[in-house]
């Protein structure tokens, strides 16, 4: 049975894959009205080299490719990590109507952290669900700049 | 001589291409430390059918391929309108020093309309100048809308 946690375990499994490119491990599906998988991405900033490849914009990115529509109305992304300002506009302009989130990001999150993005009138006001599963989802993001730190320290 | 309203005339040139293409038409253009234009885009929703296709959105994707860089540090964005929450995230992920738009948005504006993103601290505070030939560049806006409009009423 699809429930938010299963979701957030799809993500995850994509994060750490991520992780294991070099990427902070940060993964998220989209999801239709079916409870169909539409599109699962994870952050490849530095495989790609670019400041906008989020993995909650390249995930809507490829659903509205795939559906050839910029509205993915009846859709809810599931993310590991809190979406950014960036990440949580992209929500609202392609009109996603639920979020589900795993930690929170104090340092960047648009969803009640640093900012909350939910309340705007902006295109659509999405139902935002944070927590679910937050310990796991902050374990390999926490691993992965604890390494990042190791590295530094023997360079 | 390169000037903030001059650029802005360029981002409006790429406008203007993409209202003839029935898109809304928003161009930006992004000029480096040096004043080399590194990209120009225009809003690109409807033809890309795609949500996260605006103007700024595209010009820093661009740029970010161009330099094989996520950090685009040095770097002026240009655009016809005041960003919105998602195009202000993605300035700020790309680490940009400096925003000039012409028109402000009240329905999405991210740099003090609807909210004020500049002030928050994310990756990076860009120095804002807005309302730079602002009626030239709603003008081209205002009468796409004015032209849907009528069109809808004939429909």
């Amino acid at each position: 049975m699809m429930t938010d946690e299963s979701m957030i375990r799809e993500a995850l499994a994509v994060a750490e894959l991520a992780g294991k490119a070099d990427e902070v491990p940060i993964g998220a599906v989209l999801v239709d009205g079916e409870g169909n998988i539409l599109a699962k991405a994870a952050n490849r900033t530095e495989t790609d080299k670019s400041a906008v490849a989020h993995a909650e914009l390249l995930a809507i990115a490829e659903a509205c490719r795939l559906r050839k529509s910029r509205r993915l109305t009846d859709c809810t992304i599931y993310v590991t990590l809190e979406p950014c300002p960036m990440c949580a506009g992209a929500i609202a302009s392609a009109r996603i109507s639920r979020v589900v989130f795993g930690a929170s990001d104090p340092r960047a999150g648009a969803y009640g952290s640093l900012i909350d993005l939910s309340a705007l009138p902006l295109e659509s006001k999405p139902q935002v669900c944070g927590g679910v599963l937050a310990e796991e989802c902050l374990a390999p993001i926490r691993r992965f700049f604890q390494e990042k730190r190791k590295q530094t320290k023997w360079k």
